[in-house]
């Protein structure tokens, strides 16, 4: 084995809570990590896929945001319920959670609608 | 624009200075990851190549450890002053700098020679 299979990179950022942008991990505790990193290492997977905390990804408005790389599937919105399914669809069965993913034209956009303020 | 061209991953993980497998990042100041993300900015590239701060990338043995997405090289041992070649030969150039990338056999593999204590 060498690169992982597939890289899942979890958005831990904490803000205020009066942040504009929202925070994609309110409390700090990195749940959501923990739950993909712990679901691998019970499926025996955490060898090939790895599930990284990450820094802000910058896609505040849509978080809890969620990546997975190499192919570059974007998820917004995620939540403790969804990890389930996103590791037995995607990342075993390559086929991405279509109703969590972030539409292209949402991601780094000043037009996205669900993004008033961007960041210059 | 959308997905991101590149995507950096800088590993910001800070180990106690005793611990066996060392520690990308010793002072704990994501030194590194600003040096990309400000020259990125100067640049005027920060909207297409992200320098994204990153937990533990797992090749702690290698580190200072540095990933690019979505082509999945893994550079190794990288310092202030490797920031502009990465930069510019690989970011903007598309030509990885040979003599920081990690060699396949290096990742996530107990026989590297490198890694003496490969945690399962």
């Amino acid at each position: 084995m060498a690169k992982f299979q597939k890289h899942v990179f979890i958005c831990g950022n904490q803000r205020d809570p009066e942040a504009p942008r929202g925070s994609c991990d309110p409390t700090g505790k990195g749940e959501l990590q923990k739950a993909f990193k712990d679901r691998l290492t019970e499926l025996g997977l955490k060898r090939t896929i790895r599930a990284n905390k990450s820094g802000c990804l910058d896609q505040c408005e849509h978080g809890p945001t969620v990546l997975v790389y190499p192919e570059a599937v974007w998820y917004g919105r995620v939540q403790l319920s969804d990890v389930d399914e996103i590791i037995q669809s995607h990342l075993v069965g390559g086929v991405p959670v279509a109703r969590l993913v972030l539409p292209e034209e949402c991601i780094n956009t000043r037009e996205c609608p669900h993004k008033p303020r961007v960041k210059n």
